[in-house]
């Protein structure tokens, strides 16, 4: 499949620049994105939800518009995937990523 | 770069093999991902609030949490990225995504 | 002022019976107060959202619907503002209730 | 019972007082409250996973520590729950807490 969450980003991008009358994702971009963070909040609720319900239907769906809001907050700050990546790779690469996150716990 | 989130992926099937003892990612699958769903949630009151503060290091480095253990949760029910990218795909060429996100809104 | 949480747990008690069509606090405890579940974590992150941003007026009103809300999922399953009072008791005089919040954390 | 909220409040104005070192409260109100509100999302999104779950001890007790940093987070910016109160009485008598709430949905 071509479609994938760095060409939802490219779309994000596109959006952000329509007016926020037109464009629903650039309504969330107003105000440096504080819609887009309240939204990317209410949104993890109902996957964590779906997630204990165990409704997958219903889990995929809210991951998917999870993804969509998070892509969107990150616009908001410029910030890109690659970089969120990056992050990613480090703790993957350098002390692995289980160390790490059990130390942030 | 090389590493995205599809390469995250391949690693955490990979922890799931091993035994909770000894892997981070094993202890959040148990018990059908619930520590992993709490995690998912807590992980994105912090993107938020790293969102609000416009604390663009520390919303890297939250967002990069959030994906992990939306990976691991979406693991636990057999879901693949791929599966919620398709879902993506679909609200974004049938009828638009933007329609889509102010409907369920 | 006579008007507390407890006043505000009884005229729930009461809306409770009236028809789903007719009440919002009985659309909430519908399916065993999903929805309430669900608004409950939605005004959690508005609330979170006010205090980061030190916008007092926001963080009364969030913090009154994160109220109304928690009492209606209370009610979905038969819990009394005062059964969570008694557990808050418990920690005070006990161990002490910071000993207990520590140790939860 | 004599214990209420307003008796937690009262505690809590006290350890307020105490230094971060010794007092869990006071490490919470450090930096505007700013733990405090991160712990708040925390408790919330354990409420709503024990309302879902229908495990009523669980929900008894989170329910207990997302009051417990509730007040908390209204103490670190000078709200008391009486005014959090006075909010709800304000919506009960004028138009209804029903519309309201559903107005602000």
């Amino acid at each position: 499949m071509s479609f994938d969450l760095k060409a939802l980003e490219a779309i994000i991008a596109q959006k952000a620049t329509a007016s926020a009358e037109k464009s629903y994702t650039a309504q969330l971009l107003a105000n440096g994105g504080e819609r887009a963070a309240k939204k990317l909040g209410e949104e993890a609720v109902e996957t964590v939800i779906a997630a204990i319900q165990g409704d997958r239907d219903e889990l995929k769906a809210e991951s998917a518009d999870l993804l969509y809001h998070l892509l969107v907050v990150l616009k908001a700050h410029n910030i890109s995937l690659e970089e969120v990546e990056s992050v990613l790779a480090e703790r993957t690469g350098q002390s692995g990523l289980e160390e790490k996150a059990s130390r942030a716990e």
